[in-house]
């Protein structure tokens, strides 16, 4: 029988995956799961969007151009400018997701056994990508102590060794929500600069900043011109995650021509998407107004009440719509799997994502969770109530 | 400066993208400019496809399942068994188009260095996926002489090493037509269950097959259970190329668990566009019918003018809607830009594929070209009517 490779074998499942079966046995029991675990909004699309595509007048559904529509990538651009980011629609190329912008920027520049360095923990679909790219990531710890704030630049310089090619973070992040301040993108421009790398910045959740702070992008900052690469998306900009449409954006010409030729590969990316996506910039401030208050205050809801369970450690990201915490137990993911499994308060259980699978450091993070606020504010306080009560009967903590 | 990767550089371009500038000079030039050179075809989508988008009734686009949504995924199985192939919903994956499929079939099956030997010429975009997975194709060449039938098993046999681990057929044949018979395929059965191989097939030209001639699949041989990979897509069936609908399909299990991670990383398909194929698996077979009637007719004109012209080799292809013809020139990749640049017949050209680009040993298909018949039958007679010209009128033949 022939078999299949190593790189198959070892491509990482994504840490959530190992629960399904579990949570497959909550539901069969008839418990209500209050699903603290996934990056899916509750958010309606705008309308907008929705509507470009119902009104759609196509008779071929043809291929695009492989970096996208013209039309499409000029408003891109134009969306950019307006957040100050200063973009000619010709340093863009409209991907399937963000995750294939990720994969684009990967295989444009670094190659078999190059490193790539992370500050963990990181969005666990990283490994993936990276394994599949034959790429190795290397981790430098943030802390929850500090907020997962940028650990010290000279933790960073240790690192670096002739096979390194980048720097990647993801600002605001997923799963820390920590937003990256001006200063701290400052000192990562330099050090890419003083040993020419790459910074790749997954700026996916830009809008998702509470507290009046903004959002500093890495092509705000002009020194970065050759250096930085932004991966976006519009999944979680406009809910509407099915798309399946992002883009890489670069002012360095010979990224921009090198991930052109992996993008002209897979001929284009979905054209119903990009009609919807394109609508989509038309969405008026006022739905993320809403939005961003809603998150905001399902952020201060969910955060006081955690704090107030005892032995929780959890500080208050700036951004995105996650959150890590700590809890007082050994293995978040036993923990996890017993909350599905043999818990429950009145039939009613949650699931979290157990943190270790966003660390790449072994034996990290194993008494943390990443817990996402895309539920409603009476889902999430119920939710936390139940996380309560099952710290104070879990046996093994 | 931070350099591209070296497997970035290594990327191929597309043997068509050379050309785009010449041709668009030729359009500032005010010259009509025939299309011969493009797999898009010119057939209205399904209506019922459209119109399942049109009609749509979700509030919130989100993501579907990794391997595609099930009711989707049951849809296909039922297509592939109406087919005599014996596939469940659940040894399918939803891909992004065909070429995600193949990305992830090379990813399960091959590590970087690892050999896969494919019949030239072949479609020029496994160069890209080859060179992105670090995967090494290895080709065999099929002859115009015998209308790119398999070449002898004895000619596979000299090329296996022990890094070889697949063998890829595109069947119906882009860019050659052919249609590998049951024989042909039984012959590859053989030689991949000898050596421990992978038989990949792209059969995403299974409909389109002329003369009566059966299209039989490489999971309709039931020895190949273990080694069957086949790669397919929407794009040509229901004339939607922009959907990026595809999938893997294999019955070896360890291939699906391995291909499912990648999946994984990557999230899920795009959900508009599973939304118009899963409605696209109900057109009528009227419309199969019609298409396939249709490109019979355009083949049998453009290879019978074809054949008139002095000096031309071309055969008739079984399958698909090409034809690679051999031309009496030296350099087809010149020829081609000289058709842009420097001819016309009363203000008209014709845009040819350069077929150099369909093979992966060099030298060979200097003097052929990929013609595609998506036009309609009077711009296909108009079309080779200005191939002859130009012809008799070219420098260098």
């Amino acid at each position: 029988m022939p078999k299949v490779s190593v790189k198959g074998q070892n491509m990482p499942e994504s840490p959530i995956r190992k629960l399904v079966p579990f949570a497959e046995k909550a539901y069969k029991a008839n418990k209500k799961v209050y699903h603290l675990n996934i990056g899916q909004p509750d958010i309606k699309t705008p309308q907008v969007a929705m509507d470009a595509v119902t009104l759609h007048h196509l008779d071929i559904l043809a291929y695009t151009r492989s970096e996208g529509s013209e039309g499409y990538r000029k408003k891109i651009a134009e969306y950019y400018n307006r957040q100050n980011i200063p973009v000619n629609y010709d340093e863009i190329i409209v991907t399937t997701g963000g995750s294939e912008a990720l994969l684009f920027a990967m295989g444009s520049i670094a190659d078999t056994g190059d490193e790539i360095i992370i500050p963990e923990p990181f969005y666990a679909n990283y490994n993936g990508f990276a394994t599949a790219s034959g790429v190795t990531i290397v981790p430098v710890i943030s802390k929850i102590e500090n907020n997962f704030a940028l650990p010290p630049i000279s933790e960073f310089e240790k690192l670096i060794t002739p096979k390194t090619k980048a720097i990647l973070i993801c600002n605001p992040g997923n799963p820390t929500g920590y937003l990256y301040s001006k200063e701290e993108i400052k000192k990562l421009a330099e050090i890419v600069k003083k040993h020419d790398l790459f910074l790749v910045a997954d700026e996916v959740y830009r809008e998702f900043v509470y507290d009046g702070e903004e959002h500093y992008s890495i092509l705000q900052e002009e020194s970065l011109a050759e250096n930085g690469i932004i991966i976006d998306s519009v999944s979680k900009r406009y809910s509407m995650c099915g798309a399946r449409i992002g883009c890489l954006v670069t002012k360095n010409k010979q990224v921009l021509s090198t991930a052109l030729k992996f993008a002209q590969a897979r001929l284009s990316p979905p054209t119903f998407a990009q009609i919807a996506s394109e609508a989509a910039l038309q969405t008026p401030q006022s739905y993320f107004d809403e939005v961003i208050d809603r998150y905001k205050k399902r952020r201060d809801l969910l955060i006081e009440k955690l704090q107030e369970i005892p032995g929780v450690k959890v500080g208050t990201p700036k951004g995105a719509f996650y959150c890590i915490a700590e809890l007082p137990i050994k293995d978040s993911d036993v923990f996890a799997q017993w909350l599905l499994e043999d818990f429950d308060l009145d039939g009613e259980t949650v699931m979290v994502a157990p943190a270790a699978g966003f660390y790449s450091t072994p034996g990290e993070g194993k008494n943390q969770v990443r817990i996402a606020y895309v539920l409603k504010r009476e889902s999430l306080l119920k939710a936390v109530d139940i996380l309560k009560a099952a710290l104070e009967q879990y046996p093994d903590n």
